[in-house]
């Protein structure tokens, strides 16, 4: 006996998307449809593969459809996705790129950024706050800058940049002061001594990448460490930062929070029972 | 402990969708992801809520998702559908509505209308074939046209046709006379003395509705009996079919036969171990 019907999937199911080029990757649609359910909606996120130059168009059509809730952005359509937007939310409107568009209760599209936000919220669950506190960015490209911008709203005291383009940690820097002109921001190398936070934002460590954002044999143990990186899970600066004692927290616990973010944006509210974007697997 | 994921979706997941105004009712989501995934597909099917204003607009932008495998159409879009398509399947010319657009390996679209053959198909199932039969068929709307071309296809002897419209009836009594001359088709009301098989694809029945479409109080037990209306399942006429000793065929039998026709169109191969749309719920 085989089932008749799934039953994730009906008439009555609200419809949300990822858009990008490539797709394949993508973890979207597996953890923002479970976040979605979890928290009693009945929705399904799926992926929607469009190319360049159907993207404006593509994308505006989508939008008309009744039961479309929302639309999540990857690359490369960040920055194009603004465009999209009858009104831009405020992490978007400093960084200058979006990776969610949702419905107004009066039917006009908002756009905002969660790269940045999902980072400060996997910090915030391990007790964890920038206010006061000196930050070392590594990286400030797309999600970089996402955090950069996230961080720089923290009122924290002091944010070092450092990017092998020297234009895009100048661009991002400028965005921070931007946001709060009272942050010491600089540019220069990878530094940790006097630091409280080090993170990494870059490529570098990704995959097969065994390099180390930082040249060090060891780091300092007050010193707590994030990694962007989703895969490998546990990155050689991780690896090495909790062999000197190290507080860690993984490049996942951002998507972790980002995602919870996300489906908050959508208008589903977190349940009281604390499961929400606490799930391990 | 909740799952972080849900794993009948992913980035690499092939994504179909059903087309309609209103689109809650549909069935489409739920019996036609299961028959692909009873399949080894990796796809899902989701309800796509369009109003008419935007349909030709929409629907060809969404043409342009590349990880789109096809669509199906519901009301109000039959006839509207076969405009959005390079080429017309057999029984779309015959009839002159569409409710399923493929690919082709070349990258155009074909579309086709399944509901005749999902029929004809529950028949055979049921090993009933229509050659040489007299037919009797109620109802020449969109249902009932499609399943009197998908029988004028069947070599029938003779096909009887009644709606309360009269022109209806007489549009579809050309459309099987174009299908097949030799078929002794006439238009008139229900009759099944004389007659293999009496058909219902009439909304009569439907629901709330208690009345019957044909006046009898009971039928010849030779006569197989077949009602298209899937709500309530068992209809006043088959429940009288079945009193009178009648082989009967339910509405939803023809669903499924529909839906393994449509997902053998979308490029889905059945499997041999025959549990494909032999589903039981």
């Amino acid at each position: 006996m085989t089932q008749d019907e799934v039953t994730y999937v009906s008439g009555s199911t609200r419809l949300f998307g990822i858009v990008g080029d490539p797709i394949e990757q993508v973890r979207s649609p597996g953890m923002i449809t479970a976040e979605l359910r979890r928290r009693g909606a009945d929705a399904v996120l799926v992926p929607i593969h469009v190319r360049p130059d159907d993207f404006e168009a593509c994308v505006r059509h989508i939008m008309k459809i009744r039961n479309l809730g929302g639309l999540v952005f990857t690359i490369p359509y960040k920055a194009r996705a603004c465009a999209l937007a009858d009104e831009l939310g405020p992490q978007a409107r400093a960084v200058g790129a979006a990776n969610a568009l949702t419905r107004r209760t009066d039917g006009g599209w908002v756009a905002d950024i969660f790269d940045g936000l999902g980072c400060i919220e996997a910090f915030r669950r391990q007790g964890f706050a920038f206010a006061g506190r000196r930050a070392m960015l590594i990286g400030a490209g797309g999600a970089g800058s996402a955090i950069g911008v996230a961080i720089a709203c923290e009122r924290p005291a002091a944010i070092r940049l450092f990017d092998g383009d020297a234009e895009r940690a100048r661009a991002l820097a400028d965005k921070i002061r931007r946001v709060d002109g009272r942050i010491a921001v600089e540019i220069g190398p990878p530094a940790w001594d006097g630091f409280d936070v080090l993170l990494n934002a870059s490529p570098v460590g990704m995959l097969d990448d065994r390099r180390l954002p930082v040249a060090a044999a060891a780091l300092p143990r007050q010193l707590v460490v994030f990694d962007a990186v989703v895969k490998p899970e546990k990155t050689g600066l991780l690896a090495l930062a909790e062999a000197s004692g190290c507080r860690t927290i993984y490049g996942r616990d951002m998507m972790r929070g980002q995602i919870a973010r996300m489906v908050d944006f959508f208008g589903y509210p977190r349940n009281r029972t604390g499961d929400t974007g606490e799930a391990t697997s």
